[in-house]
């Protein structure tokens, strides 16, 4: 092993490994799933055949995936225990407070290492089955019964709302779950491969990489995006809010993002999603908002390069679709179980355990305790 | 940012960061806890001190910390809502599969950010509580009576068995909490400082933690070195069992280490410990299997550093103890709570989210989707 390198504590500057599931480009404004641009793929393509991108490397041979139908199919159900352990969860608990308890309920002992193809398929569709049985019955209403026909995306809304929303609300949060079922090595990806590092079994690190994903700086802020569009109302009082925020050093969300110095490819793809769904009032409100926070932001940081993030149309499309704001993070836990499946498989074929060194600030060793330590 | 170093995939040539926490001296077998190195600390401190040390970063000013044994204390409850969450899992589920869910359910939503002291103190005092809990349950018990004149070690093993052991067993459980309190940037504890460099919160990032410690190959082995013994029997067949086992290329349990290239001192310390609470056969079984073992691991590889790690005697003590072989690895948790506290803790001082870069090697970008994507 060569002499121990430092890195920023950020890791920012350090190549942990290599993938061959996703490149994000963050010079170019590219995110590339295994080889296809999403600009190629989204909107469109069935959350199937991007499962199955993601997980086999290649294209199913016909759009939705006929195998990840099937084995989607076959998982789309509550096991009992599960469900008892959801019912028993308090109702006033957030969803995303809950989803982390949901996910974890999920492993039922059968979860092993290496991780299966099938522990992802069993992650990817039972997650949103689950949330939306612990939604309903914070509602007080009982599950709805299982449609093995309809798609996953479609299904997701199905199972919250026992209704069926207008085909282009069901394929925009399609795109939206398309769109945000892997990216590279963030947060939460990274504590996933490091749960799997240890040998351990994928409802164990997906666990991980959700208590990452429920950080704000990750997962937890297209919320707030919403809450920031109702606080302004309108776009003529755009400037004057967006000033006076700036002005306190509050943060406004939808901005900015570690790697993208460009508009990141997922908001403008999401942006296109909303001017087909979104109440026209409301993207022009967004997208005023957008322009003068851009603008304001600029000149504010003249050199920063700062740009439009994933959670700023991410927040008008899911509201768009129908989704409650509690379910906006809880929902691009469930796009990503994806992403968590595919690194998971990835890290099991040629796995090291993640351990790396700190440097040490605390007082030299050799203190003696203030008094006699009693020897029992 | 400087331009990115490739670090191994292992990290183990990477330091990321600084930590005043724990010293972990690999090539001179120290463990120094905020200064104070464990040969002056175990046996003998009370854990509650011991947590008192690692999250004041100072000594208390009496033995047991007065103040942890308040703060603990007041959190020795199983609050209501987790307790129905806990009763309604599977009675059959592993310890190690139930205690995630229970350690994730032990968030009511009342956990943020920055994690604070007391966050800390209700985690590591409802671990141990909820887990009893669970297992009591599995065995058809009703939880015991809580009793506030216990030290943390004591109502563990009283809220398992509501029972009180010898005095000697208590304090060698006391020991192994000790020893196995912190270990520096282990895979766990990175991962959640992943979670906490988010924002998420403290019981997300214990989530995380306890989900990398569930792989064997950081958490989950001491039971598996009781079951050797176990096939071994009698110590005069430790040459014949081990030497047919390397033979096979199976691993021996309870030797090696990524950090220690000599004694790792928690084992030598356990070892001690078992020299005092051991079934005296039992112990001479281990210590010929560990000489055993030994002569033969370096005959095979002459010129690597082996050595006995922290497991073996772990096994040995802990079923010394009287625990079940299922709540060894879960006890390891239990011990680890009071370092994962103090590291988030220390994590949200100078905080960054931590997302490292990764090499993409799969297919270059511009692929083309072998069939049209039908457009919404």
């Amino acid at each position: 092993m060569p002499p121990a390198v430092r890195v920023a504590k950020g890791l920012d500057d350090a190549i942990v490994g290599t993938s061959a599931i996703t490149y994000v480009g963050g010079e170019t404004g590219e995110l590339v799933y295994r080889g296809y641009g999403i600009r190629e793929l989204v909107p469109g393509l069935p959350y199937e055949s991007m499962v199955h991108l993601l997980l086999e490397g290649t294209p199913p041979d016909r759009d939705p995936s006929p195998e990840v139908v099937r084995r989607l199919g076959a998982h789309r159900t509550v096991p009992e225990a599960l469900g008892r352990t959801i019912d028993a969860l308090p109702r006033d608990l957030a969803p995303m407070e809950a989803l982390r308890t949901i996910l974890s309920a999920i492993g039922d002992g059968s979860f092993g290492y290496p991780p299966s193809r099938d522990d992802g398929f069993r992650l990817i569709a039972r997650t949103p089955l689950a949330l939306a049985r612990f939604v309903r019955r914070a509602r007080g209403l009982d599950p709805v019964p299982l449609r093995s026909e309809l798609s996953h995306a479609a299904h997701f809304l199905w199972s919250l709302t026992g209704e069926l929303p207008a085909p282009e609300k069901i394929a925009a949060l399609e795109g939206y779950l398309d769109l945000l079922a892997d990216h590279g090595m963030n947060a939460s990806t990274f504590a996933l491969r490091v749960a799997i590092s240890t040998q351990s079994d994928l409802v164990s690190a997906a666990t991980a990489a959700f208590g990452t994903l429920k950080g704000p700086v990750h997962g937890g802020a297209p919320s707030r995006v919403a809450d920031m569009l109702d606080a302004i109302g309108t776009p003529d009082r755009a400037e004057e809010w967006i000033a006076a925020r700036l002005a306190e050093k509050q943060v406004l969300y939808g901005f900015g993002h570690r790697v993208y110095k460009t508009d990141d490819p997922r908001g403008l793809l999401l942006h296109r999603i909303a001017r087909g769904v979104a109440d026209p009032q409301r993207l022009r409100l967004a997208e005023e908002v957008e322009r003068v926070a851009l603008a304001a932001l600029r000149a504010a940081k003249p050199g920063a390069r700062l740009f439009t993030n994933v959670e700023f149309y991410s927040a008008v499309v899911l509201e768009a679709v129908g989704l409650p704001r509690t379910l906006f993070t809880p929902t691009f836990a469930v796009a990503r179980t994806a992403g968590w499946a595919a690194h998971a498989l990835e890290q099991a074929t040629d796995n090291r355990l993640i351990r790396p060194e700190i440097e040490y600030t605390g007082p030299a060793a050799g203190l003696r305790w203030p008094r006699p330590v009693l020897r029992p």
